[in-house]
């Protein structure tokens, strides 16, 4: 797809992935990179346009207005939450539904290149055999909503390329930490540090033994930057750095850099998968990967959630 | 799951495989098949109960009034069409968010027992390397809205199962042809013939090269039939015959039945899977099959067309 001289749409830049992914494409000169979200950021040099992505009026007049040749789908209204079914149906229309109409309008507009943030962590799930370790060619067992529908959404994606001639770059994204997200909710590492730094208690769903396979975002959007400067398509590639970490082990990193602090543990909820782990063969054979270590991604996390909670 | 002394809940009964298979269901004492669906049918000793699938009242009412064990879900809003953006929309709403609610229904009620009939013919698609053979294990690559929606329900059916421990049996059904099916637009066996005895040109799409598993309809519901009273559950079943025959097969072996007839054939339609048959390997190891021979199976329709044509 490359990027230079190119007008990139991102959805969902101001987002965690999205607002660090816009910092790296915005290092290139002759890049022209457009954010729609629901809300203004202060980029620099970046276009903002505020719309909702369920309105596809909102999304259309993106079309309209600017000769668009990457769009980098973002966005996602729910998490690997409650497996409920009201939860399930706005899962559908909010994300399934929205993604078919950006997928026509993209066909409308011919705008041929997507690159879509899936969810390495929910689409394989669990198996009857409690697999693990997941290339991209494993069978997909996911035990929540959000991981059925960004699969039927990279299912879609696939017939729009088959038919259409759309090239596609399909990113199963570990767990990212680091900067440029405070939150109280999603993305363990930076929902502990932030509590630790407001003296809250650290709560912990199940006994810490859940594993998952983190990734700095730093690593994260230089790998995606890289990948579409490549001029990858046409594939789905685990984006994940090949090893696990328990929340057990997350929360000894953290008190390297944190000393002690105190941890409520709740009852487990049923639909985490237990442990998952990308296998990255795929994405090692197409990239010169050189992630940067645990400890200081932890570290640089922390500096900056330290510097920044104050003013959110 | 067994049959015997049960109350099975057949949506979809009035229609091709669904009327088929109550016929099959009600030759066992002690079974009481309650049929919901757009119409009132005619059988003896089976309830019928009139009501939009679409429409959550309409369905919850039969399970407030009747102690179901078993629900055989073959209702289907769409057939592998068009894949159009506004197609695809009501694909989602009519069928996925449909089944979901019944599936909600099914946890409320604590109906434990649920058999869906996906698709043989779309859930595989058409990979890079054009594979054609496939087994339950293979990765799906659908190209039809109607393979993508099969498929998003078939996930959503084991996360429910993996949740709320509800039993299910997930039929990938090939191509069935047959007895109590009159069509102008579905199943081309069934379509051909009924279109020869009305003095019809045949429209055939593309140049007769396309490769389909067929399967006779009494072959098709007695397997359904012995999967259930056999209690095989959690799986996913192809059921087919494993061998394929073009188009053009199977208009010399229409032929046989009743002579020379006009054919008009038609550009392709890209959202056709060019050559699909099923590897029936798991069937065949769960069930003796002896299927009916291809030519007795298409003059079996033959006959039964021929005699209730002029009656619809």
């Amino acid at each position: 797809m490359l990027v230079k001289n190119k007008t990139i749409l991102v959805l969902g830049g101001n987002g965690f992935i999205g607002g660090n992914l816009v910092n790296r494409l915005m290092q290139d000169d002759n890049t022209s990179v457009i954010v729609f979200g629901s809300r203004i950021g202060t980029k620099e040099s970046v276009t903002y346009i505020t719309g909702d992505f369920n309105n596809e009026e909102d999304l259309e007049q993106v079309f309209v207005g600017y000769p668009i040749d990457i769009v980098i789908h973002l966005i996602s209204t729910t998490f690997p939450a409650d497996p409920d079914g009201l939860n399930m149906i706005f899962d559908i229309d909010s994300n399934l539904v929205s993604t078919i109409r950006l997928l026509n309008l993209m066909k409308k507009y011919r705008v041929m290149n997507l690159v879509f943030s899936s969810s390495g962590g929910t689409v394989y799930g669990v198996d009857e055999y409690f697999s693990y370790f997941h290339s991209e060619k494993d069978f997909n067992y996911p035990i929540s909503s959000h991981g059925v529908i960004k699969l039927t959404i990279e299912k879609y994606i696939y017939l729009y390329s088959y038919h259409f001639g759309i090239k596609f770059l399909i990113l199963r994204i570990s767990n990212p930490f680091g900067e440029n997200h405070i939150s109280n909710s999603h993305g363990l590492i930076n929902v502990i540090l932030k509590n630790i730094l407001d003296g809250n208690e650290i709560t912990i769903w199940g006994d810490g033994s859940i594993v998952r396979d983190y990734i700095y975002i730093k690593d994260c959007v230089e790998i995606i930057y890289q990948l579409i400067k490549k001029n990858i398509s046409n594939e789905i590639i685990n984006i994940g750095t090949g090893k696990g970490h328990s929340i057990n082990d997350v929360l000894g990193e953290i008190r390297k850099c944190t000393g002690d602090f105190k941890i409520n543990f709740q009852p487990s909820r049923k639909f985490d998968v237990p442990k998952i782990i990308l296998d990255i063969t795929k994405l090692n054979s197409l990239l010169d990967v050189k992630p940067v270590p645990f400890q200081e991604g932890i570290r640089n996390t922390y500096d900056w959630i330290f510097k920044n909670n104050c003013l959110l």
